[in-house]
């Protein structure tokens, strides 16, 4: 009973929330979207990706507390979603899945280890870490299949001129929803509204930000000219989504400067995440989350302990 | 009179001095040479820059003293320079200015805290760290124009096996005021010694050591053959020109000591200039004043405290 | 007499051992495998780049217990071995080892001020990071030639799908014995032999971690379908090497636990190890002995403190 409790609570930390039903709708909405796309080893890889992670920390001994809020897991759960969505679902490439998810705890320690002093945790940066070092590795390793990574180019590729037409505020809608999806790498608007469904029971706050962080990162996106394909699939929301919350609701006393400062952190993120892409492209990497962890950074230490929870 | 005042002393900390004469002096060369090379824009860029960073620090609430020495502004002056060198000056391109330039003052601010422990500061790397993020996200954004930003490449095409004729001192002259002109992203001899003047009347020492660093840069250029042009344009003495007075005149006490130090400081601000050149290729961006803040971190950091001034 | 000891100690300490017989027989090694591969200039540079390091030391006024343990030259050893691998033989190529051997002194002194609080050590990172900027800076500099960097290319052209023949075990053991001579960019079995006879010299559990971390990295790559003619030359060999002794016979109390950790951080040590491969492909740099740093560095720090030596 206490493990599954941990391990729901663990894949609702994705969004800050330790909170067990909330887990629960995120995992339906994951089984949804992977079921949906034809990926299904996307979702068991989710599972399979959180339960290592979690038996790690049990493993090194950790400080039990700490897992049960779900801080073991939640790295473990978006590697199982992005390995099974990039790289093939073969013995080996859930090998990689497996030592990869475990290593997210104790990379995670680490990297704490460095952000303690300053006040920062490292957020879902292991997650990111330990999965740039894997999908890497991948290209390298001819055991493991690459089956969705885009093909490493030269940034010059992708000057785009064309200004493409406004979109409905229906597609709108649907875009806002795919990019709140896409924070566990699910494209589907139908786990859009789960995942927000699972935030409102536990942080009806947190829901209001992953909705204005995803649809700000998406106007964001078309008013500077990004590529409507990856506006539309969600890509310019999932980041400013996890921003917005970690500002909005999570990390800051709410009060109209904090409200504000979030509101310039989604700015902050989209350009960060459009600088990702182009830096990103000669070695063919995704940037997952990184965009969030790193606004969160220079949005969260440059601020007055006083404006800070706890 | 009292932001008059802020104003120009935030121009001319680029360059450690908190001197009102000297912060009219840089604004004139940086007027003269963005005019005369027909790219007004650069020089407007620069006033806006400086205005917004440090109206961003009034807003944050940062304590007002690092402010009125120039505290807040220098790093956005560069940014104006940069990106009116580097992108359109279009509503959009200036909408990127006014974010980038507010971003220099918090993540300055996020920056000095991972520093203060090791007793370094961030030095101008808010400006390279925002600017590189807004150049590389304007590769990605078709709203935002890139006018000057070199065509992404892998570096194997830059073996150079050729060696050019030694300059006429008149033309190392000339090429040695260029290198300091550059610290501000400006191309003229004329401004450069602007530069000079505006240094000598701050601080003779520094003066010195501007030339010392900017000559040394050229100097070592086109002993290892690095590329004419570049030198010629001052390309590989903007960066040792800053070292040179950081560690020269600023942050260590002057001595026989120090003094070497500086020097060994500008051939390893060559080499990490040279690096950065060909690291950042593939991405296509500039090294902006990255060599000068990496080789101060490794100049500074393993200094004895009693070679530290206060 | 001192300084001879403190000269061989230095080459020791690549392997972590602060012991003048080792050192010897590496100085041995590294000339037989230079002699026999027709490189000379390759141990001559590993005789001057320890030297200078050295001296560099003494010159700085760093405290001489330090580096009569070998801490300051282990460091310029290898930069010796790298440079005089990868450049050629020029007056300035030489310029350059010297500047570059000189540097890792103090770059290290820099590095360990970052990692102190954390109770973690540069490692041969000083090594890494000096090395990578000359090499760097040599494909922008006509003057210092490139004699066998590989290529720049997108990491796109190596998507392998050939599975070959398991190799016989005497060639696993040969591959094994290359991985060991490859610390020292060495390619030669019998180099490795005689790094082997100068760990068991000084210390029998840290050879016997060598053998383990070497044969790991070649079983794990030919497990995940590495190039094999990169195993065979021991390049998957030789960073797993060190992170084994590290965390088998060095920084950890020899435990059950710690024995396990020590085989996980091979498995890790890999996977970081085929990643770049692949992110430094694009500027056509060799990783040197960064994944060894990267990984004892994220398996050092969540170590809990009753399980590190001292």
């Amino acid at each position: 009973m206490k493990h599954i409790k941990t391990f729901f609570s663990s894949v609702a930390q994705v969004m800050f929330q330790g909170n067990v039903s909330c887990g629960i709708l995120f995992i339906v909405g994951i089984f949804w979207g992977a079921y949906s796309a034809g990926t299904p080893a996307v979702a068991w890889g989710a599972l399979v990706g959180t339960a290592v992670s979690i038996l790690t920390g049990y493993l090194l001994g950790y400080p039990h507390n700490e897992g049960e809020q779900g801080l073991w897991g939640f790295n473990g759960v978006l590697v199982g979603c992005a390995l099974m969505t990039f790289l093939g679902s073969t013995p080996l490439g859930w090998a990689a899945l497996v030592v990869c998810s475990a290593m997210t705890t104790w990379v995670r320690t680490a990297l704490n280890r460095l952000g303690e002093p300053l006040g920062v945790s490292s957020y879902t940066f292991p997650f990111v870490m330990s999965t740039w070092i894997f999908l890497a590795a991948a290209r390298m390793l001819g055991g493991i299949d690459v089956v969705a990574l885009s093909h490493p180019m030269l940034p010059a590729s992708f000057v785009h001129l064309t200004h493409s037409a406004a979109p409905s505020f229906i597609d709108f809608v649907e875009w806002t929803l795919r990019g709140v999806s896409q924070v566990f790498l699910i494209d589907s608007w139908i786990t859009g509204v789960l995942f927000l469904a699972g935030l409102l029971i536990a942080s009806p706050l947190s829901a209001l930000w992953a909705v204005i962080g995803s649809a700000g990162g998406a106007a964001l996106a078309l008013l500077f000219g990004a590529p409507t394909e990856a506006i539309a699939h969600g890509m310019y929301g999932f980041s400013p989504t996890l921003t917005a919350i970690a500002l909005g609701a999570i990390f800051l006393r709410p009060s109209l400067r904090t409200t504000i400062w979030a509101l310039v952190g989604i700015v902050g993120t989209f350009f960060v995440q459009a600088s990702m892409n182009v830096l990103l492209a000669p070695v063919g990497l995704p940037s997952l989350t990184a965009p969030f962890c790193i606004a969160t950074w220079l949005f969260i230490l440059p601020t007055f302990k006083n404006q800070l929870k706890n």
